[in-house]
Parts: C-alpha cells; sequence; structure tokens
C-alpha cells in the first residue's frame, strides 16, 4: 500500500559513514533510504558578539540543498541571492533541535556550526539532517574530549528526529518524498534518547488532523527514535 | 502566580474593530491583552503564474512588525534589505493556517493577500494575527459573495489560534511576553471551529517535554478556541 | 469646485491621538481627513558613530506605508528587498525637517528616531508626517526632561508641514489624493512655529508654475501652518 | 568674500563639449567650474510596460559619481549593492526636470535615457547634471528629427538649473562646494527657457529662512538662467 | 622534495564514481587526492532567451564550495547573498571549457547545466570541476542519444583541466593546496584529447615567470592531461 | 584585411592625459583607439583589517564602465545591486597585475586603490586599465615620494597589458571590437617592463588554438609591451 511496499510502521534503511571529509571536527554522510545528507560540524574557539564574557557555548545549523539533489533542478540559493523561507525555517529547526541537547556551560566558550547539505533528497531531508548532525556534532565534541579541552561531556543526551504523516488514510512512520507529497498530514518529532520531546510539527495538507490521528503518529515516532539513537550509537562507537 | 495574574486558563481580554482601513476589502485591528495587530486583506482578480488557468484560488499572507511595537526599537526590515528568518517561518504559517479554510475550488482564480503588521507586540503575535486574519479575510469574501461573484461559500470553517506553554512548571493558555521569555515549553495550536487540528507546533526551550505535558497544553488550547471563535463571530456579524 | 467640497483654502480635519503604543518614549496617530499616519518617536542612549564624542544628539526618521494604505496593494518593501526612491526621498525629508527644530547641543549624546509609518494613504502622507513626527518627538523629549536628563529644551520651535497645489487652474491648500493626482503643480512647505521657512518643495506636473502662482500657494500654506501648530499645541498639552 | 572671490550674482564659467562618446545618440561633458559631468543620452525604441501602447514616449535619468570624483574617495555604489538615498533623490529630480519640458505625445514611443556621470564634483552637480543632459537629450532628439522619426519637435523648451545659498548671510549664485558645505540655506531652481518654473528646493541647514531670503535667491537663480540657456544654445547651435 | 613526496611531474590519483545521485541525467564524484567534486549534469529541454528559436543549444555551469571544504569553515555564500568574485570567476570558466568541446547545432534547443560543488578541498578544484564536469556532461548527452533525442553527437571530444606551477624553482604538475599556497607561479591549461588549448591562464605570484618556463609547465600539462583523459574513457564506458 | 586596415602587428594609436581630476593622487585619461578610460590612483593611510600591523602596503582596484560606454546601453550595475561576474574578474585581473609590480615592504601600511571607469569601449578595456591603472599608480607613488613618505619607490617595473587574437585565421595584435567579436581565439598578456610575464590568458572561441599560434600571439604581444611602456614613460615625464 506505500509506494515503497514498506509495513505502515517501517523505516526505510539508514546507513552512516563517518570521517566523511578530511578537515571538519566531525562529519558523516547519513543515508535514509534516498534522503543522503552530509554533516559536518566545525568547531570556532569563539562565539557571537551577544555570548561573550558569558561563559556559555552555542551551537548552531545551517541547511542547503546541492542544486541537483532534487528531481528537477533547483536554483542555487547562492544565485538567488538570499536562503529561501524555507530553508531558514529549516535550518532554525535543526539548531533549536541540537541545542536542547547541549549543556552549554560544559561547552564553554566555544561554538560549534553543524552544517547539513543535503546531496540527494527523497523526504525527510529536515529529519535526516537533525539525526546525522548530531553524530557530526558528537564526534568534534569527542575530540574536544580527547584533547582535554573539556571536562565534563557537553552532550546531555542524543537527539533524533523522523517524521511521520496519515497517506492513504492510514498513519505511516518515515515518510519518503512519494508519500510526502501525498499525505494529508504531516508530523516531525524531534526526541532525546531517554524519551523526552524537544520539537512537535504537525500540519495539515488539505484535510485536519484529530487528536487521536496526532497521537497515532507519535506513538509511531517514539518507535522510530529507537530505531535512530541504535543508528547513532553504531556510527560513533 | 502568572505575571498578570490570570488563573492558568484564562486568556487576556480580545477586541476586534473591522472595517478599519478604507481600501482594503477586510479589515481588523485586533488585540488580545497588550498584542495589536492590523489585518487586511486584499483581493486581485489574478493567481500566481503557477495556478493559471487551474480553476482554483490562492490565499497568502505577509507579516510585518513596525520598528517600535517591541520595548526596544527594532531594525526595519525594508531598511536592512530583507525578512528575518522569523518573519518568514511567521508569514508561512499564517498563510498555511487560513488556506486550512479555504475552499479554493470555490474561491476561482483569485488571489487574497492578508497582511498581518504588528502594532503592538506583547507576545503571541503569530496566534492573533491568524485569528484577526480570518476575519479580515471572512470580510472580504462575504464582499465578494455580496457581489455574486462567487456563488459557494469558499471558507469552509473558523481559523483560530492560541500559544499555550509552561510556566513556572504549571500549563497555562495565551502566553504574554513576560510568560513567553521565561517559558520551558512554548506551543502554538491552530485549529478550526469545528475542532480540528491545522498546526500544531510545540518547541522546548531548556528542558524537553513529556506526551503529558503536551496533552495539557492541547486541552487548553481546546479551551481557548472556544473563546476565539466566538470572538470572530462577534466580529463578523 | 474641490473633489471633498472643500474651499480652496480649507484644510481637512486634523486629529490627532497620542501615546497610542505602550512601548515608544512618545507616539500619536495623526489624522488628516483621509490620511492616516502612526509616528513613534525612539529614544537611544547613542549616537552614530559619526557623531560619537561630539556632544551632538541626532535626529532622525524613517517611513514606510502598510501595504494595502492605498487604493490597490503595494507590495511591501521588506518583500522587494529594499527601499524605494520615493521612500528613501520622503525619509531623509522628514528627518532633515525635524532637525531644523532641534538644539542638538541640548540634547547631548542621543539619538531619537521617528518612525512615521502610513496606515491608510490619501495624499499629502509626508506631510503629515512631518506634523505627527513633530508631536512624537515633543513627547518623547517631554519625558527626558521630566526626568531630569536634559536641562534646556533641546526643541526651539515647533516644525509643521502642509502640501499645496493648483487644481483646476485654482491654487489650493491641503491636498487629498484625488487632487493631487490631477493637480498641474505640487508643493510642500515646512515651516517652523514662528514663521520660517524650513523646506520648500515645489515641482511642475505638466505645466510649469510662475513665481506668482508660488507665492499664492506659499500664502496658503501660512495660514494652514497655524492650523496645523494649534493642533500640535492641543494634542501635546 | 566668497572662497572663490566671485561677486554674490556671478556664476563659475561654464564650458560644453558636445559628441565626446562615439556611440551616445546625444553627449557632452559640462563643466560649472569644477564640476565636471558627463552627460549621455540613449536613445530606445521601446517604452517601459506601463506605457506600451499608450502613444506616449518616456525620458528618464539616471545619476552616478566617479568614486574619486570627491575630495576622499567614496565608495563605488555598484559594490555596495544599492544606489544611496541621495543618488535616487537626484537621479529622479533630473527625470522629472527634463521631462517638464517633453512633448510624449510628439516624441512617440520611444524611451530616451540620460544618464549624468560626475567626473569631478565641486558643488552643484545635480544642476550641472540637468543643465548637461538637457543638451545631451536635446542632440538625440535632432538625430531623430534629422532621420524623419519624429515630425513635431518633442522638446518644447529649454530645461536649465542652478543653485543658490544664503552664504555668510548673503544670498549668492551658483554655489560651489566650499559655499554648499558653509551655507545657511540651499537651493535649487529648475527653469524653462522661457521663465516658467519647473522645479523649486530651498533647504533650511542650521538657521531657517524668510520668504524675502526665498526671493532672493529666486531672484539670483533666474539672473542665472539666462547664462545657462545660452550656453545650452551655443552648445547644440 | 614536494610537500606530498610526488615527483615533479606525478599527478595525484584519480578515482572517479559515476552515478552518485539519483536525479541528475549524468553525475560523477571525482577525487583527484584530497580534492573531491560532486558534479552533477541536469538537462532542460528549453534554453535562455536570447537564444530561443535559434536552433543552438547552451552548456553552463554553477561551482560552490561546502562551508567545510577547507580547512577552516567559510561562510555559505548563500548567507552572505552573493557569490564571490571568485566563484563566479570559476564557474564562468567551468562553463567556457565544456561548451568548447560541445556542437550546439547538434545539441539542439536544450540546455544542460553542469553544477560542480567541492566536498573537500586540497588544491586544483576548478580543473577538478571541469574534468569530472565533462563527465557528467558526457553521461547526461549518452542519455539524450540512447532515447533518440539527439542523433549528432553534441561532444566533439573529451575537455580536461590541470594547474601547474612553480614550486620551489621546480616545475611541477597538479598543485596540491600545501603547493599551491607557495607556490611562485600557477597555471590552469584546460585542453581536448586530441591536443588543443581551450584555456590558458598562469598568473605571477611573488615573482614574474619568463616564456621558457611557461612552456615547461605547458609540457606538464599535455602530460597530464593523457592521463586526466584515460581516467574520463575509464569513468564513462 | 582588418576591419581598421591596421597591419597584423600594428597596435591603436595611444594617447595619454593626466592629472585630469583635481582630488586624485594620481589620475589619467588613456585612449587606445576608440577605448577610452578614466584611471585614478586614490591613496589612504590605512589597510584593510588583515594587513593591520603587518608593515605591508595594500593596492587593490576596482572596474566599471559607464552605461553608455557601448553601442547599446547596459544596466548601470549600481542599479542592478551588483558588479557582474565579468567586472569582478577583470577588477580582480587588474588589482593582481599592479601589485606584481609592488614592493609592498617600501609602500608601508597604505592602500592605494585604482579606479578604471570605460567612458567608450572599443576593445581591450582591461588591457587599457591595466596599463592606464600603472600610469595613475605611478602618479600617486611620486607624490608620496616627492613628500618623503616613502624613502626606497615601491614600483619595481613597468605594468603593461595588451590582447591578442586570431581573426580570420591570422595572428593579430590589440583587438578592437570588430576584431574580439569575430576572433576565434583571444589573449590577454600582462608583461613587466623588463620582460617578465605576469598574468597570460588565452581563451577559444569556438575553435581551439595549437602551442604554435598561442607562441605567435605571445610574440606579438611582447612587441606590443615595447609601444606601451614607451607610452607609460612619456605620460610620467
Amino acid at each position: 500500500m506505500r509506494p515503497s511496499g514498506r509495513q505502515p510502521d517501517a523505516m526505510r534503511e539508514i546507513t552512516v559513514e563517518t570521517g566523511i571529509t578530511r578537515h571538519a571536527e566531525g562529519s558523516c554522510l547519513i543515508r535514509m533510504g534516498g534522503t543522503h545528507v552530509l554533516c559536518t560540524a566545525s568547531l570556532e574557539e569563539r562565539v557571537p558578539p551577544w555570548l561573550r564574557n558569558s561563559g556559555l557555548g552555542w551551537v548552531t545549523a545551517e541547511y542547503g540543498m546541492l542544486p541537483r539533489a532534487t528531481h528537477s533542478r533547483n536554483r542555487r540559493e547562492a544565485t538567488a541571492g538570499k536562503q529561501s523561507g524555507r530553508t531558514q525555517e529549516i535550518q532554525r529547526l535543526i539548531g533549536r533541535s541540537l541545542r536542547a541537547g547541549v549543556d552549554r556551560v560544559a561547552l564553554g566558550e566555544r561554538q560549534i556550526t553543524v552544517d547539513c547539505d543535503v546531496i540527494q533528497a527523497d523526504g525527510g531531508t529536515r529529519c535526516a539532517s537533525i539525526t546525522g548532525g548530531w553524530i557530526a556534532l558528537r564526534l568534534a565534541v569527542n575530540k574536544l574530549m580527547d584533547a582535554g579541552d573539556v571536562k565534563t561531556d557537553p552532550l546531555t543526551d542524543h537527539i533524533a528526529a523522523v517524521s511521520c504523516g496519515i497517506y492513504g488514510g492510514t498513519p505511516v512512520l518515515d515518510l519518503d518524498y512519494a508519500e510526502d507529497s501525498e499525505a494529508g498530514t504531516d508530523a516531525n518529532f524531534v526526541m532525546t534518547g531517554s524519551g523526552g520531546l524537544v520539537e512537535v510539527q504537525g500540519s495539515a495538507e488539505g484535510a485536519t488532523f484529530s487528536r487521536d490521528q496526532f497521537n497515532q503518529l507519535l506513538d509511531l515516532a517514539e518507535a522510530g527514535r529507537d530505531v535512530l539513537v541504535a543508528a547513532q550509537k553504531d556510527a560513533v562507537a
């Protein structure tokens, strides 16, 4: 019934390659089915002006999509002269989500910028960016800890994200593009490894949704989170 | 306990003045406590290029804030040369929310642009914009129907929005700025008059939140919606 | 003979509401007939870089128009990514005009930014902005003086502005949009309460004008100024 | 008494070289003392979209200043990414002024763009641009008439401009930079050859000015205009 | 003697993976040592406006660098709001180079856009982009030919590029970053498979160079080209 | 055979007027046939941030073209809101070329900006800009030396540039526009007075070129350089 033949509660295959760029303090290529995102974490020993002398660190994110990550070519945002509203919304979400798992006192006055660049898109790019971005962040923080630059682990928990939606009337987990473009409701859930909710975003497309349906989506998401966190653990082991 | 002395489930006073600008097809000034938003609905007998000859109409929204709507003056976005990510995120949300209550076939090939300009801000500007924007939209559509330009009412239901949050450990309804800036979790709910969910956005600030807490916020929001829809009915009567 | 039925030397009704936004140090909503402008004065305890350590203050202005202030909707300048030449010309005029009534030594190293946002336009928006902007400025300066932060009143005189033009061959005072769009000559006069000229701008539209005609426009403007200054006095009393 | 030693009613020397660029339909280099402006008129057989099928022509102007036209180098506007408010204000004035001497029906559906680029600045660049811009326009229109493309002369009169001001308490004609930067009042007058006023702009700098003073400035300007129109006649003969 | 221990005439290892993105008509990831570039060719059945109804096709290129492709993070060009001069210069070079091997009549009225995005940079990114871009272009054109959409092969020859320079006084082939940043002269050569020169760019850094030195660089480049063309043949086989 | 009737090795007439703007430390108007470029050198007693306290000076260049320097009018870059890729490429080349003849230690912590503005274009504007730009730079540096502000001459040699190309199958020197637009290959050579190569840029247009042809172009360029350097010596004598 799903275009991919998956069961409603089946996620796509997740693979993670780490250390894929030589320069970044942490990096990975995460693949959730046909969605492939390159995530790098860049460490700088300075914080934005508003945090100077605060003792607090900062984690921020930027998001981009290569022009031909999608079915037809999109105009390059650098050529257009600005980031779209969608891009800005996504990168604000990624940054906010990752910061929810960071102890900024423990990090100290440093900034880590997580760049998520979509190489190939097949739905769920913001969720893959969060999940993969956390891996890059973890690896960069490990480097800091190995060097003795921070004493207490600034990462307080895993952060992972998955989308769910109502496709053909049925709640399904981990929407791909074919489902996303047809789904009646689309929701993204960002969660910690220990079960807390970080971000919840549900959006009706066409028809509205009920509390009951929304709870079913959240049930699916919680199951999905366990798979994602396991993949993160494997990747950074 | 709330800075305003309100009970946890008490909304701020809502007042709506309609017809406040001579030129717009529909307009109102909505006040939710200290948050004042000027909403206008502008009708054009043309649609964006991608909808030409589709038979479908379009409803879109733009959002702005006067430079001194806030405690200290903000730079004018026209001077800065671009809309912030926050502005774009909000206006995308308003447009998406209002479209959830529109039958675009019934509207026909017309565009209605809802402008929401914040005159004074005290928290919850995006929710006030959605609630007031719907009133402006309703008034503009009434004009179309009175003129016989559309036969079937293109508005299928009320659309209203309210924010909730966890303030000092307690779930509270309709956050003002003093609460919003201290809240542990902040959520916006967009709902229809008949009880459907249109948009759900919850965001942890500092601590994560549980499903149980999230459900309490939703309970509050559903109560708030009845107040909002009643105010809308009064305004357009 | 005038579309509004006014006598050639009759101004439109002027009403001023002060204190209309909670946050600004001074504010008013000025209505000159169908032209409604929201004016706020924002005080900052710092000056632009080129005035640092000069002992001089600064007064500047910005001007905007809500998208549906006019008969058909205009594109929002923040969306367009820049202010139009017209907007820049007007805000430069407002700032220059207001500074003509300011003793910048008495003000001290502070900046006051006067924002003039047109809610509804019916001709003469730049003149209403100057006249109303002065009221907001006066109120903000009163606050400074009440607090004892400045000793000598930095405002040396009233500043008020009115447009005149030749409509259907007759010099008339205080053009509304219907007249402005048809007028053969259009002039704006900025004056002090004690009779000095601050800015004089006359522009032929179609036919040129003679010195004699220009003097008749100036006669009308001087009469209009008395009405404007009286309204300012009432508003700030 | 004037820094240049000129009498109050003495203009600077005016020289005009025509035909200085091979490509433009009309061109000149006008020198008013130390102010040198290169003016070109470019003819296109098309009008802006809003004039299509109107039978009317259009004349517009653009203004620029080479980076080192001034005492210290200014940032290039193309590098800054936008034209300053001053530049836009000036080019709007030039265009409006030149159009006051154009019969747009006689011109037919054509556009002439007059570019005024300041090579060296010593005060009065906008006035020199208007006076020189008219010469370039006249030459371009002559070409059109010689080719038989227009039958009736679209230029109805000369258009010339001069600045006056109150320097050291005395009204003086044709301000240079040393005077302009010290003048108490600065005014620009755009006039036709036959004595009509096209644009009048007076601005107080520091002190306000009286009607009497303003009339003295206008007396000076009218004398200056005869010199300018004579120079234009020589140049296009 | 070279930081990498290579002989003066030794190129870095070249590897090419094709078909790395699902959506693009042609794609590859080319690695020249530590320089990794993702190249995609996107086909559109339309040409830029100036080529409509000309019967000619168009090939163009865009170039980008992920923020952390380099040793320290670079600001994202989409965030900066424009492409740097360096980026524009490089993408103009790539487009011009590839077009030198295209029969635009045979291509017909189609456009192929080659996007070159640097994942990891270690010198020579523009050369790797040209060499890899040609592979993506070849694969996209193969698809067109297989579908019978073009009859004559629009690609007339291989296009490949390599940099050479004078490092420590010795002419060397295929500069990596360590060499490039120290080289006295840096040159890029774009050549066809059959020996023609397409682009030659030599630039002195510090000291000038002689004709003799320049000829030695060209000798090295010609040797390098054979390696590159062989790698291209392998990749598209 | 050449459109101009010149021999293959004949340059266009070169004339240089120096001291043409009052404000610049060095300036000239260089004419190479129909290509006329105004060059100014502006001295500032400060360097870009990355050179502060380095003891090194900086020479940079900007390039512009007046809108009607060309056959049909081009859009003003300040209006377009950005410099084109072509403009940026050219000004980077001019700056790099001039710096090759500068001893930045001898210059000390100062910046000289060379502005090259094309008044009339007939091919070879970047070469004329380099040759004329060097003259402006030389004059500005002479002023520094005359004032005793620098002790050792910071200019180590002449820098001059010329274009060559293959027109109608024959290598020719100093392309004008008619040739440039038809040439099979186009190359620019920047050289020092003592024979060193600074920049070499050859580009195939349509057909590729051989090493032999490229060497013939370089032979022509070396002959042309002697003429250019002689003209520079005359100009600054």
